[in-house]
């Protein structure tokens, strides 16, 4: 088991220190470990994820339902945030997301366009940004450009940056997919040579290897890639994605999995509201009893 | 029937509140509904859209149309603002068009430039702002760029902003059409999440499947279809558009179903202006019978 | 009888015509005639102004006094605007003051420094802005320079512009006094020729003549004091200010001879609120009936 | 007993509900009232402040104790800030004094220089920024030419701004001083009006009355005098500073009549720590009893 | 003896601690003290400060002698810095002083102004920048004006920050004068409190208490005063000046003192380069043989 470095460890700023340490040490588990909930499916799929279950097309039943099971924050875009989270300022920790996209057009040349300001989440109040960054995108130019602004303000705001690693185009696809070992890995390293202070990653998989670098053509266990990506993260600290919903069972396991490498957190969405209210809370309280034997206080 | 939000309840700041307020209360029937005349047709399509009706090439006859029709507001270009409204200043309010496009190259990348700023809408003295999004559009990185300075001065300057949420693009044709429930559905949501205080939509078409998402390949009646659109918007307030000209009794109907639906109100041009002044005005007060029963004061 | 001009006779453009267009016609008596209540008093004065009537304390009170008084707007600094005008925004036209100072030091070199922008009040979803100009002062450069700013701000963002037009200094005490004739009818003169939309003035008088020009020295009725005034005061529109509480029948009189002169209108406030409520209503009554007399819509 | 209002009916925006919600909801007490620990006479009046306990000379000793008595915040200038708040950051508010003075030169024209930004106080991770603001003094141009610009950011960036109200200056004092009640209830409403979020407040002597205005000159008990500062303050929340140290019972007393009049808080320093560590902590114990007592959740 | 703080302890950002780790561990003595060769008094005082020894004139001359005497450091003006660092660059590290003033005028109001920026001292390749704050000054509010420009350039190009603490003006007089104790330990706590990361003090006078504030009336040591004066500067590191030149045995006991009282080293400029070459080697050597006791290696 790899131990959570302390927010002390990190060679963060003085506001990023104070900002995460709220996140991690006076919501959720207040143990240094962290899950999130992120509610921006609607823009960057569409309302058909409400489907499942239509009463989290509401921003503030989701909003309410990170309050209730306990959440470390809520990410929302900006005009979710604006309209919403006046009702729970304060009340429970705000990741604004500055960039995001439709999934109407293809993904061969995946950008996020960014849309909201560093200055935006700190207006309300926030107390991290969130921003995608696509590792493998023909379009790496432009996210690069707009990364840089972001990274620049963040820094100079003292605002925690939240890097979602996701590796995207063409030629991820022939190498493994978005989901390879190889291609997490690299993601989030990406992140962490670009001054992300946390990342998102999706969680590895070993076996699709096909087209992927020589190195990644042995056999891994899924512990041992999720240990050598949070390894490739080093000082930038890992949160694990649930990704669409799938099985009870196999999401505790990852998230089991993810700790024990050293991650600091999970950010679950789809696999908490995509079903019944109660229903959620069942679940997220799963979640909790990972997190919980995962104290890293100092 | 669903119930329209109050404005205390739709996480606004002073001046949008102020703004709006004076556009759904102290203009047309003064009960929380509203019913706009848009005017920027001869933009977007030419003089063509005029030949049904000479006299409503005259920006001055069909502002004192929206006037005599007792309208929440008119929409203009700057062009047609700057040599017009001072003849009406405060009369009726204005939203300000900000960006449009003619219709002569194809839509395939759709775009839809600024050619003027909410600092001009502050000046004329508008009491809102109007932007087109091309949800969908493979320029979506520009579009998006500049929606964002666009929604930055609105909010520093308390103006309402309005978005024209216009699904368009190649992809769009191929997932079921630009008035597809799917396209809609999406297109509301958007808006949303990207901070438009007001979403102008076209009516959704349950019945366009092909291509779209799996979620939206059973069988909605339309009035299930414009439900689902407003309960996407969440608290920005929905304006169903009337599109081009067609039957009265469909547009009624269309009409009842979004306010049934919890629409705020209506944004009628060529339906209203594409026939003689007296016509107009027997199909504007038809408008307002139904925008009359659902009277939204708190 | 004066006949008060029409918005359309006063070179305003756009923005502040719709404003003014607002204030004048959708609110009060919607004939063209202002009555306004100024509620800066705790700061210009202090909080003893409130010992009258303690309710009047609170702002709450105060601006809903105003909404059933039937007054055609509220005179607020930027704190008050900030906390309160939320609750009614757009029910009521809203006058943010820009400039204000305390009266605890002496006036020998009277300045009201600026705190709040125009900016500010397109922001707030004002309809007008205030500053009050301190004719006569040794401070005038100062004075000068920062109205030059929010003459010029005004001007580009549309929005009217009502100077306190207040004669003070040493040598305004030397030549009759800040309510003399003299002083006043310059002041108006002032306001007019450094381009205010409206001017806020007290009412002349023209017996106090020591130290006064040559020109004031003869008899002259306050009616005639007050139309020479009016006249000064050419396209911008004049306010008569009630000043500290003085006799009912003594005011109505002040507010009828303005009118006559072609005022447009009264700004009263100790004389409104320092008394209970139902009395403030009665007077307020008593000044709407003579504003009802000088209808002056085009 | 008055009763404390709610942060949602102050008229606050997101972000700076979202900071007042962490330091009064989240911290202390976590029942709406506040004790504060201010910490910057070693500037405002130089290390002989530490000659009573020479530990308190030490930021860290200052700051731990803060953290031990269960403290809504720590006040510091931007020196200390920088250097020892990163050792706690986000366990407890920042509080960021941008503006201060030595009092080596004299009073009667005082004015407090700013030497911080709210910007500096984002970067810091602080919940509030803090201005003193010289009610009365000469200098008042220079004052409100500086304030105006803390404001704006403070607006801007949703930081709540907390203003020491501080009567000062030489006509001040020939109206019965700096704490008379006419002072203290003038200043308390100065704040209001220029848009502070809270007021600092020197508890008023209704017995000072030598020189101050006529509506001061009757009897009011202590009670009566806080109870109509708090009320001039009107949705500013209240902090009452316990100055110089004095006898423990006279500040409690003040205190509890402070609470009773509705303010929402304390902000203590000298008495606190202006002897030894043990009794530091009996005592803030005792002004935690008193503010229990008056428990705030909405 | 006090122990003087590592870098790592000092709150200090990236860039500062590396070009403060250069100054302290990379030159001198390379064991965490610190020996400075100021070289302003050309401009400060003119140049009757070299008729003791007229190479001093020469700036060449000075800055070999702090290479070949081991200093840590020189501080030049702009102009010096400019034309004859070139020759020297990087062997010695440049502390570049920023302000400055003729000793011409009188001292009453005294005030140092900028004629160098933090930019210029990058572009020069400098460690560190000195500024001069006149602690007690009428000037206060002009000299804070500068310096918050100066912090916060500083803090934003990671460049160390010494600060010139001089109590002066005519009430630093009435209050025993410029090295008086009470001065001295308020002008390092303002330095402290204000953000400089070092600061230059004049060795305390506990004796010259005629006029400062009683807790300074006892009697001390001047162990004590200086003990106290680094005690008030807490993570400031301290630099005690040499001033005027002294006899060499007195200045050494100074050294010594400071260095037991926990200062970070000696800024001794005339009691060096005004004697001949080799007497200021041999000089220079015995304050090294202090410096090399208090070895502050982490």
């Amino acid at each position: 088991m790899s131990t959570r470095p302390s927010l002390a460890q990190l060679g963060l700023d003085t506001g990023k220190k104070a900002r995460l340490h709220r996140i991690l040490h006076q919501h959720g588990l207040r143990n240094g470990t962290a899950l999130f909930l992120p509610y921006d499916q609607g823009f960057e799929h569409g309302p058909r994820d409400f489907f499942a279950n239509s009463a989290a097309s509401d921003p503030k039943y989701v909003i309410r339902l990170a309050l209730e099971g306990g959440f470390n924050g809520v990410v929302l875009q900006v005009g979710l945030a604006e309209k919403f989270y006046w009702d729970f300022a304060g009340e429970l920790p705000l990741v604004l997301k500055l960039n995001g996209k439709t999934d109407i057009p293809g993904d061969g040349e995946a950008l996020s366009p960014v849309h909201a300001s560093v200055a935006d989440a700190v207006r309300l109040g926030a107390d991290a940004v969130g921003y995608t960054l696509y590792v493998g995108t023909p379009a790496q130019e432009q996210d690069f450009a707009q990364y840089r602004q972001v990274r620049a303000d963040a820094e100079r705001l003292g605002m925690p940056l939240i890097v979602w690693a996701y590796p995207r185009g063409s030629a991820i696809k022939d190498k493994g997919g978005k989901d390879s070992f190889y291609a997490v890995d690299y993601a989030a390293r990406v992140a962490s040579e670009l001054g992300a202070d946390v990342v998102k990653v999706n969680f590895p998989h070993p076996e699709k290897q096909s087209g992927a670098p020589g190195e990644y053509s042995t056999t891994f266990s899924t512990q041992e890639a999720i240990d050598a990506v949070v390894r490739s993260a080093n000082r930038t600290m890992v949160l694990v994605s649930g990704g669409a919903k799938a099985g009870d069972e196999a999401m505790i396991d990852k998230a089991r999995q993810s700790m024990e490498a050293g991650a600091t957190g999970l950010i679950f969405g789809r696999n908490v509201w995509q079903r019944d209210h109660d229903d959620s809370l069942r679940f997220v309280e799963r979640l909790r009893e990972v997190l919980a034997k995962y104290d890293s206080r100092p």
